[in-house]
């Protein structure tokens, strides 16, 4: 006897004798004579429909088997006489792991997602979930694999810190401090009672290790869970997320926009070509126009404008925005969704966005107003991708920290990168939930991450 | 010109004309007519050796390079006349990106383990640890790698939790309250006040997440970042490490031992077929018997004994331990060390320790004392991977959560995973950095991640 996965059953088009199917039933009918019954092992979307006629020494025991349970089947698969699939399994004896409690909540019905995300511990055993979960694993792989091909070296960042990446966005502190009766000095908590010494919080971004570590091993990325403690209940923010940020020495912007319309490229062509039964599914159910905008992703040019000319565009369409755009100002989502999806109607590179509303570490332009920033924009998500080419020039680099009064001595060890052996560089950073919702067409970022975190919502 | 790594140089055996080579200077020498410089660029160990001549226009300039400085090479890949490399650059032309200055720390001399963590930011420009580096991006997808041939599904399994998974070990608290001046009630913080609403903590294991994965998708895995908030100052512990955590629906601990002794093998056999380069240089310089010790791990099959047994081979030696052994305590890793290292002289797994020693959760063996847990020790190390079968009877995981004060209301979702289809299932969890220090010999865990978290340190 074999034990087989379903996914590997469903491909290999020949019957097979003498085989074990271990799942959990997703529907039965009993008929006079036979049961039909659904087992599903997460290995695929498809269910394996397995008969077990009432010869069977425990055909009382199995007619009672319901949704949820988990069994084992053993038996032979061969080709189906029914309807709606090829094969299915005679079942030659069926063992019962276990019956589920007919309170089981996932009976044959469609549930809200809402309900769901109050059940996110066994929302993987629906269709969707598990197909959400199954591309989730296939995309991180498809990560990897593109980089490592390429020769990138994966890091893993610190994710306790004592830096502020972003020198915005909040942080969540990161304590052994009795929070009931903390030391204080002149009002302050005393850190010295802190487990590292000093003030920790969440890392916000991997990338000024990355920027270390491409200095010396050239082409790197980081991809692991990043934090943002801000109080905003949208269907775009999470506390907790997982962000890919490759770093590359030598690489200017135009590079990096190279690099990241390939990766974009890349997984969407690797998620049809590894999971198309999954994506299929929200094709049907989720989102019908899905299929075709992944269509358009691979095959398009990326559009390529440089931010004053995107606000130009904003400014001259008719559209009327909530906020207004003016050079200056950072683009909306608003404004990002319009030049991404009516405008242009395919991704989006914006670029060169005035230094005001970048980070300090992003390259000054000859102009002395812009940065060598970039934004890569697509339809129903707007904002995916952020990056940009680094300041390498020490001179400029340290100015540009004094107009933001960071200290010198406190980032003593990113100064050093550019003393010793600086280099021009570039990277940018993919909000990896994101991207699973462009190419799932799920629309809420709570439904693609296992066990999200939003304030007030801590469960599982 | 086309852009080369200098791995692929090496690799293709041919000469290559009019290529480019960026990266950092690691030695020069100036003869009269010549310099010689050689240039890493992070893609392997070697350098690669440029000729400049004094023809060369710029040449007083070139001249002028310091160690550590960045550069391009433009020329030509020729046969090497030199001792010690194969193939040479003959430069044509050298641009310089900047000229590091003298104070850069890693000139051509010896360095201490000690100082490099000190320049965390630096040390992957020495040979040693941009080796450590590479093999952990290797390793890293090496993991992925043996899961996705298996059919597992990576999970993401959260960092934030209000969970307390082991009941043990002690864990950094999340915040954003305003430690300065907490709203107290009855002496006790007002975690209304915080983000989540209650307590929130750095998780310490996925694995209760990826039992909930386990029972929809059948055979997960996570791997991702976990902490302990103890203030242990030895060479085998940091406050933020990565761990692999696999979860198998219909193992029992049998299947989890022949898996985890797979996965080493593997692991062991894809650095040494991957990373030889990197691995000699630890062989070389760090532990001389490391091949010896690689070479036994893959050919050797892995010593399975319980901890009864285990005990009483300790209790028979004539080795004086610190700590005595008796059923019902925990090993000790000079236990560990003296099994592994000293009387089986090869990996070792112990099962069926007492249920006292391990977590709620390890199933229940029916002499009612021990539970079917095990771990995986191997020389120098110890313990590398701790795992076992869970607990998938209701009643009985009922009573060992009461046994420990857990509540079956704030569990109340891993208490349902058991109510509705329950089955036998199993898994591990592999520490990652253990692993790196396996594979490499190098002897402290600080030397093996980017930016080690320790007590009173959180630099860089």
């Amino acid at each position: 006897m074999k034990l087989k996965k379903i996914d590997k059953l469903i491909k290999f088009d020949l019957p097979e004798a003498n085989i074990v199917v271990k799942g959990w039933v997703r529907t039965k009918r009993n008929s006079k004579k036979f049961s039909f019954i659904e087992i599903n092992d997460g290995s695929c979307l498809k269910n394996m429909q397995v008969i077990a006629d009432e010869s069977l020494s425990d055909y009382n025991e199995i007619k009672k088997i319901t949704i949820g349970s988990s069994v084992a089947v053993y038996g032979n698969k061969i080709k189906s006489k029914g309807q709606g699939q090829k094969w299915e399994i005679q079942a030659d004896r069926i063992d019962i792991f276990s019956i589920a409690h007919h309170s089981f909540p996932l009976q044959k019905k469609r549930h809200t997602d809402e309900f769901l995300r109050t059940i996110a511990h066994l929302r993987p055993r629906t269709n969707k979930y598990g197909a959400i979960f199954r591309i989730r694993s296939e995309l991180s792989y498809a990560i990897h694999k593109f980089f490592k091909d390429k020769g990138f070296t994966y890091i893993h960042s610190p994710i306790i810190t004592a830096l502020d990446c972003e020198g915005a966005g909040d942080m969540f502190k990161v304590t052994t401090v009795d929070m009931e009766k903390p030391s204080l000095k002149e009002g302050s908590v005393e850190y010295s009672q802190n487990f590292f010494g000093k003030e920790a919080k969440l890392t916000v971004s991997g990338q000024l290790s990355a920027e270390m570590f491409a200095m010396a091993l050239g082409e790197v990325y980081t991809f692991g869970p990043t934090f943002r403690a801000e109080n905003s209940n949208t269907t775009r923010h999470v506390a907790e997320f997982w962000m890919v940020e490759p770093e590359i020495a030598f690489y200017d912007l135009t590079d990096t926009m190279c690099l990241a319309e390939e990766f974009i490229k890349y997984l969407t062509q690797y998620v049809i070509s590894e999971c198309f039964d999954d994506i299929e599914l929200f094709a049907k159910f989720v989102d019908k126009k899905l299929i075709a905008t992944l269509e358009k992703i691979i095959s398009s040019d990326f559009i390529r404008i440089a931010y004053g000319d995107a606000v130009d565009i904003l400014n001259s369409s008719e559209t009327k925005f909530q906020y207004d755009i003016s050079f200056g100002n950072d683009l909306q989502s608003e404004h990002e969704r319009y030049l991404t999806e009516i405008h242009f109607k395919k991704p989006v590179i914006v670029y060169n966005y005035p230094k005001t509303v970048k980070p300090f570490y992003m390259r000054l332009n000859d102009d002395n107003k812009t940065v060598a920033a970039m934004d890569v924009l697509v339809p129903r998500i707007g904002e995916i991708i952020g990056g940009g080419q680094r300041e390498e020039r020490l001179e400029i680099l340290l100015e540009r920290m004094g107009e933001i009064g960071l200290s010198k001595e406190e980032y003593w060890w990113y100064v050093d990168s550019r003393k010793f052996g600086s280099t021009p560089h570039s990277g940018f950073g993919l909000g990896f939930e994101r991207l699973i919702m462009l190419l799932t067409g799920v629309g809420n970022i709570r439904d693609v991450i296992p066990f999200p975190r939003t304030p007030n919502n801590i469960e599982f």
